[in-house]
């Protein structure tokens, strides 16, 4: 059996699950879907993909015909002829789609713009992939909560307790986004706490974490400052937690002055030399030289690609709704080898 | 016959021209040189690409395999085994590697940013491929008169005559690089006027033309604000010169704002969908709501992806050399045809 | 006679103006106006100016002093205690101000965001003072418009006619703006030729002038690269020019490369060691090794503090209006000297 | 008596102290030095401060009157009139400089950019003025370490015990440095911990403290994002707090919504209001909605303006050592009376 898949809302994050979807062997993307016609549709129009309206209103699917595009019908048609749909809207229309999703009886994935309370429920591959098999719905958690989950729940798994402070360097614009600032500040979250660290509490409660965050000029990745306090008698030294961090999927461990990847500028330039699609990096990057253990207190830095880290956690997501991996190294294991490119890390 | 290709410099440029000749059937690589064993080394081996030691020097040759790396030799090592070199090493060490390029008896390709006086010779695959046929060496012109060939050649072929005036607003850092400024600044290039248009003229004489140059905090693309005098009884109107563009290879033509494309920025992120490695652009992106012809003046604006719109260049030029294709449109299709992604605009 | 004079707005504009005025020995501020109470209205306090609501509705008045604030009334009060009232209300207001200015019997003076058919009459010092005297209202053109006029009015004085090219390289938001960008990204205006360049045919129609802009990501100055076409036999030599800006009021010609000031950041250094309120440079700056005249030919570069350089046209301009000054050298003259610093230039 | 001050360099700090030393009753600027002549010895020309070169080198002397500056000599020279030295001079001439100072027999002052062991004494004035009455030369520490020390010595001062964790978000170049980048990118401080957190402890040696730092590409402000753990039984609250820093001289503490001041390019702004020379801050600004007590855990965000905020602890710290003013607030409020604007917060 082959899951079909439906995107709805075919943007930043939308256009990529599609594509990592499309890539593996176990599942095909049904359908995805476009307010109205733009530019946007031609890449799913040469892509193979089935072109729908975000709504079921007549007059706007036919404007698509209008504009030159076949159009397959409204968002319930698509919802119709798929096993579980990815929501990829923008945010804040959660809880309208959330009954669309209920009523058409098929599986729904949510993106971490959504609060945790739409679904009760929350997902990333190395936290909880097991309690999330065979449920109705999830929310795959943001890529900032993505990225901490990554790398603090191998060191909680080893640990048995942790307590983090975060503070979270967010790039204030997508790449391809020319209208949002600041082009000269540094703009303080003034709530305090912020939301982000403590999200990561969705799918893994056990880690205490509290967040600072700012946005900043620049539009490629977001860089994580992290303190991290271990229990006592931990084991673990500088060493051993590269080692740890070496050995887990989807985070990479690199020097950065002896690799001249001393910024995000030049991470991003590696991604673009390894030859993902969009330039993206799925994996977290940490740098090695930055990695400190100073007695129980563990300080470093990492950066996320705000773009591209949750998109292998939706196909890992999808199968586990669906229940057919329930392992989540193997399904980690099955969508990276289909989506990574020529080059391996 | 398949032409043996060497590429002396393995960074921006010739890690792209190394790939586009890669994906050609009449040519490969026969290698790649390096300084010294880097990050950098990965992507030739993963790519395949035998790899050299810029220098002959055996401690420096010897250093790649001490670091895990196959190095096949020095520079002179890799020149005996080419038909052609394509020169991507940093400027200013044009003179000294022309001389050993000619000691070795091969064809060779330097970039624009060596001067014309090197080789006596430049190239660009509109303006001047015949005259390249056959040639010992030349120079494929820099990113910034490729992109004015493009939309000025067609333009003058077909009216005989041009006087142009072209303000460059250039990119100060390519994205790769994070120790360049400004970064909250604009700056004027005060040698008036600019090097940068004139440059043209080796590749097309009878274009008179001048520039301004400034240089702004961006990274990922130049802005060419273009006035051009056409000659009277020119017969064209805005419409027939936007046909003209739609027709010529390497330029796209779009509306910005029905396509919500207003800014490099989203100029980029239409060149990530299609999927072209490093999310390159080759083309010259033109608005076609920016063009504008006022009596005998016309204005418009262009978009330059400063580092890849040469690439397909070098791959003409190639051919032009080993005398291998006469017809600059036919090496042009060729050319395309084996880079294009899934996407074709 | 003191002149008395309201601001409708102080923002940006209007805390400068209000600050210039407040200088100078022939007009006083009678009051300023804000929408509400907010950390704006302290600074008026402490400047000593009597402070006005926006609007004429009592509990937006008595807003002001819930918060602790005196508020000497609304709108109306004001302008009846007011000869002239200059208004930096933000754009789109004008009509329905000009309704109330009309109706409290006095002069008025609008900013360049107001386009010229609101008022038919347009002002700036070197071009057109006399065409403004004793006039009942005007518009103050905007920051580009005065800084193309600073430096072509004296060349078409002398020349007789001048056909103009201007590619403006603009500042995408003001300092204290944190919300609008672009952060990475080129934004042409599509909208070709600009307006801004044919506006400065409102103030001295005989000049041929059109222009072409972009935005980037700078907060500091704009940059207008000039080309302009001299008539045959104009007699003028590069050195000239320079001699003719150098004596020309409000305009500073310097050396880039001889005195490090090659950038817009230097420049709004230097405006900060002369220390002028805000770091504001009211001059226009022209780089003297950037320019050239090349046959009938001249290229050159400015730069314009978007934030001040119609502030002291402002002041010249009350007295234009209220007829109190008929040479426009004269109330530049005393304009400058009442806000120079302890630094001339 | 009023106290003779040499200040070694006169460029981005040089300059501020200069003028604010001038702006004090009891002490005077007997001298500036200058490398050779440039747009800088107008400044303090305007300014009547006499002009000595930074060399005893007769021919660097003499270049000074062949540009057209008078030059009252070498270094030498200007120490021989002086009581105190501020050196201002670049990074890295500490030890040589230290020497020339000790010749001299005249007290001296290092900047941050100097290690604390040079000098064997660090200076600021809320933590250790009284530590530095009399001494022979100290250094004033940086403007990140006198930014921690003024909201943290008070918080220790009552608390009797810190530890802190600090994450420096900082410009990556000031405002008038049109050279260093980066443009689009984050840069982390790959020694961690940085050294900048613990440099507090060189004038509070009992405050725990560590901190991560990074680069962003903005020219206006470093942010700190700070965490810090008072000890059990402290007494405080979030509005305790907030009413000990309103308290504290040099901490402006502000609601960043109520104002609309919630980014670094709204307090600069506000500074620009203000009408201090180069729109400079000496305060550090603590957004009040940013500051959360959770439990024993402080949270707090503040700005600090890079190129003034150590000005006025030059000022106070020329009293200690001269032994003229024992007590630092009163030294403080003298300083502050003599440079604050007209509008006082």
């Amino acid at each position: 059996m082959t899951i079909k898949v439906a995107i709805n809302g075919f943007g930043t994050i939308g256009k990529r699950v599609a594509d990592a979807v499309d890539a593996q062997t176990d599942m095909e993307i049904v359908g995805v879907t476009k307010t109205g016609p733009s530019f946007g549709c031609d890449l799913a129009v040469k892509k193979g993909f089935p072109l729908y309206c975000t709504f079921d209103d007549s007059s706007k699917i036919s404007a698509f015909a209008d504009a030159g595009y076949s159009c397959s019908g409204g968002l319930s048609d698509l919802l119709s002829v798929a096993d579980v749909v990815v929501d990829c809207s923008p945010g804040k229309l959660g809880a309208e789609n959330l009954e669309k999703y209920k009523r058409a009886g098929i599986k729904y994935i949510f993106q971490g713009g959504e609060k945790h309370a739409l679904t009760g429920q929350s997902y990333t591959s190395s936290a909880n992939h097991s309690d999330n098999i065979g449920v109705d719905g999830t929310r795959v958690v943001s890529c900032n909560t993505t990225g901490l989950s990554r790398t603090l729940v191998p060191l909680f798994d080893y640990c048995g307790s942790l307590k983090v402070e975060c503070t979270m360097i967010r790039r204030a614009a997508d790449p391809g986004d020319s209208k949002k600032g600041p082009i000269n500040a540094i703009a303080p979250v003034l709530k305090v706490p912020s939301h982000h660290g403590p999200d990561v509490m969705t799918v893994k409660p056990e880690i205490e974490i509290n967040s600072l965050a700012v946005a900043v000029p620049t539009t490629i990745m977001h860089v994580h400052a992290i303190v991290a306090d271990l229990p006592s008698g931990h084991g673990l030294s500088t060493e051993s937690i590269i080692q740890m961090w070496k050995e887990t999927p989807r985070v990479i461990v690199m020097n950065g002055v002896n690799n001249r990847i001393t910024t995000t500028a030049e991470v991003m330039e590696m991604a673009r030399d390894i030859g993902r699609k969009w330039g993206d990096l799925h994996e977290i990057f940490v740098w090695e030289d930055g990695i400190s253990l100073q007695g129980d207190r563990l300080y470093y830095f990492q950066a996320i690609h705000q773009e591209s880290d949750v998109i292998p956690e939706n196909v890992d997501c999808i199968r586990a709704l669906m229940g057919t991996e329930e392992d989540w190294k193997a399904s980690v294991a099955k969508t990276d080898a289909a989506i990574s490119s020529y080059y391996g890390l």
